[in-house]
């Protein structure tokens, strides 16, 4: 597997967009469309929240449709708690798409992000869609890109090829969300992360679906800037086969080389999230290992990752590790205390429960002076393990936070 | 029942003092006692941390005496993660007392608060021993609830007085904790919330016992600052019989008459630990009604006071709405997400799940900015409730915590 430049049009047969629609203040790009040239295959991963969007259903509806060949999203505005209305606007822009493409409605997938609670202008929308389809292009993946994003300083994009047999398939994406993150994403049941991912591979929806969830597991979920989960967070992946390979129908070694290069590719796009999360001037990844099972080892990981107050000692760099066990102690998952070593920045500074006398104080002062921080906590209890992934707490994010929606 | 003032010696029979032993940084008051003249029946609730603080393990095995007549308090380090070094530590506090006051060691309770993972400096405890006796007094309650207190800026004591029969009975308590301040305190099983409850009732220690758990369940356990939980959240109450009314030794009315004062109590403690919350400027009270179970409303209410983006929000006074339903969505219960309605400051701005349209913006707008806030999510599928309390988060937490230890 190598990593290569691009995105959502890395992969053969890919054209995107993106424009401006007038629905962010700020004037930039907020409505973007990206298209198959061939039926392709798709799977989606949606929130668990209970209050959901209206993109989520109707995505959810159309996902049952066997192939799929567009996908449109706005930023700007979350279409969320606008009732029925929503539901119509959100469909209107499926069905804009679906007579502009020759497509049947079915085929367009949609996704938004932006405020809840406001009215969708869909007026503004259906007034670009012409401008919108025109421009889809081959090297359209930047555009979409921009125009993905919230608050978001930088676009996020990243491709991987991985050969099976005799062709090399591409898998590329893009995602945006540094605010309201903390996804758990299930496939075809439940971001406002959004994240989409095309490939040319040919493969099953069924293999498509689990190959989706498998990745979401490992990566968004495992990504956290402030512990709110969104209404619509919604990552799409849509395969159209031109790649030509052999066909993945089953879990052969083929569906796990194609799973492990998308694992990556979702972890690194994850990872780009967490790094451009509100406010944040650090990345920090936390691994809990030797736990006795993987749930155990995720709830810590998650718990840690999701601790106020080690991220604002974090932003302060400093390397307060009572914060660590505070959480590690308080996330639910049953470890015996006592066995517990915790080390900052690969130094041990907790062993056995209690902490280490003497330890390098200055190398972990400085361990936490630098923009990527490390924490391990090994429950010596078992053998699986979790990695988790966070920003510090900053007064910037409260800043950008407390002033969103006025 | 009526509120009176005074905190932890308003019953009688309790003395208390609070001096200076040099732990904290400030120079300011550090260490504390409280003494009953009469021997007490005591029960505790203690964090459900998997990490607990050496002073709770050393209470937890006390509290299987019989009676109590004294608990020692230092501020100014939690002595956790210290080891067998700290649990000796812990048990010579008590040891200290109980020579001093002629009491069995196992009568003495023992609490800490402060930092993590530091040796707790055991001799100038020792030093300050006899200084910390011979001033325990009848007025002594206001030094007490001084020296309890780290990031505090107020103390925090109340007292009530409810009639039994021909008695009348004082129940008066000290709380401090405003960081680290999502207790989730169990009756002898499970704050660095520290609440110290004393009362002059007759009662059994199986009744007091059940009298606590119903008082944390609904006033501590429902309070959040920032949702990190400590390792040394500890309440105690010590019930000395000195009101000669007729003991409590079973559910009857007057066992009823006493929790509910307790529990009116331990309430308004609760929520002057939110207000003084670190880095607080606002109060919000999130209730939960309609619900079909309670541990429903109950999680809907404890997930909405602890999101981030939620408690940014009222800090720039902001009614983003939005971020209410993500989080109550986000709480894991199980309810109709189209059946409900949200209210901001008495005022409806979503009904059966979707925007009210025309809602009174700048009355709403008002209401953020009081100091107090109140939030409702009314589920309207049942008739259980809930009510969480929570406060704003503010650059200044920020600022608090990201320079805590250093």
């Amino acid at each position: 597997m190598i990593v290569v430049k691009g995105g959502v049009t890395a992969a053969k047969g890919f054209l995107a967009n993106g424009i401006k629609a007038g629905m962010k203040r700020s004037g930039k790009k907020d409505l973007a469309l990206l298209y198959s040239e061939a039926p392709a295959v798709a799977a989606g991963a949606f929130t668990s929240n209970k209050f959901q969007a209206s993109p989520l259903k109707i995505s959810k509806l159309h996902l049952k449709n066997k192939t799929h060949q567009a996908i449109i999203v706005n930023s700007g505005n979350a279409n969320c708690a606008n009732g029925k209305s929503g539901d119509r606007s959100a469909l209107a822009m499926a069905d804009y798409i679906a007579k502009g493409v020759c497509l049947a409605r079915e085929e367009v997938l949609v996704a938004s992000t932006g405020i809840i609670g406001r009215e969708l202008p869909i007026r503004k929308i259906q007034d670009k869609i012409p401008e919108l389809i025109v421009g889809l292009a081959r090297d359209g993946g930047d555009y979409f890109s921009e125009a993905i994003l919230t608050t978001d300083t930088v676009k996020k994009e990243l491709s991987v090829k991985v050969r099976l047999g005799a062709s090399t398939v591409t898998i590329g994406g893009a995602c945006k969300g540094v605010g309201m993150v903390y996804p758990a994403m299930k496939v075809q049941r439940h971001a406002t992360v959004l994240c989409f991912l095309t490939t040319d591979v040919a493969i099953s929806k069924a293999m498509l679906e689990a190959a989706l969830g498998e990745a979401m597991e490992e990566s968004f979920n495992m990504a956290s800037v402030d512990g709110d989960m969104s209404t619509n967070d919604t990552c799409f992946i849509l395969a159209n086969g031109m790649a030509v390979n052999k066909k993945i129908a089953t879990k052969t070694g083929d569906y796990r080389k194609f799973t492990d290069a998308l694992k990556f590719l979702a972890k690194e796009l994850a990872k780009m999230l967490v790094r451009d999360g509100e406010g944040a001037t650090k990345f920090v990844e936390i691994e809990v290992t030797g736990a006795k099972n993987k749930d155990d080892a995720v709830k810590i990981a998650k718990k840690v990752s999701t601790s106020n107050l080690l991220k604002c000692c974090i932003y302060g760099e400093d390397p307060n590790w009572g914060r660590v066990i505070a959480a590690a102690g308080a996330s639910g998952s049953d470890f015996d205390a006592d066995a517990v070593d915790v080390y900052l920045g690969g130094i041990k500074v907790l062993s056995n429960g209690s902490r280490v006398k003497n330890y390098d104080k200055d190398r972990v002062a400085a361990s936490f002076k630098k923009s990527d921080i490390s924490i391990t906590v090994d429950l010596k209890s078992g053998k699986r393990a979790a990695t988790a992934w966070t920003c510090d707490f900053s007064k910037e994010y409260v800043e950008i936070n407390s002033e969103y929606s006025t």
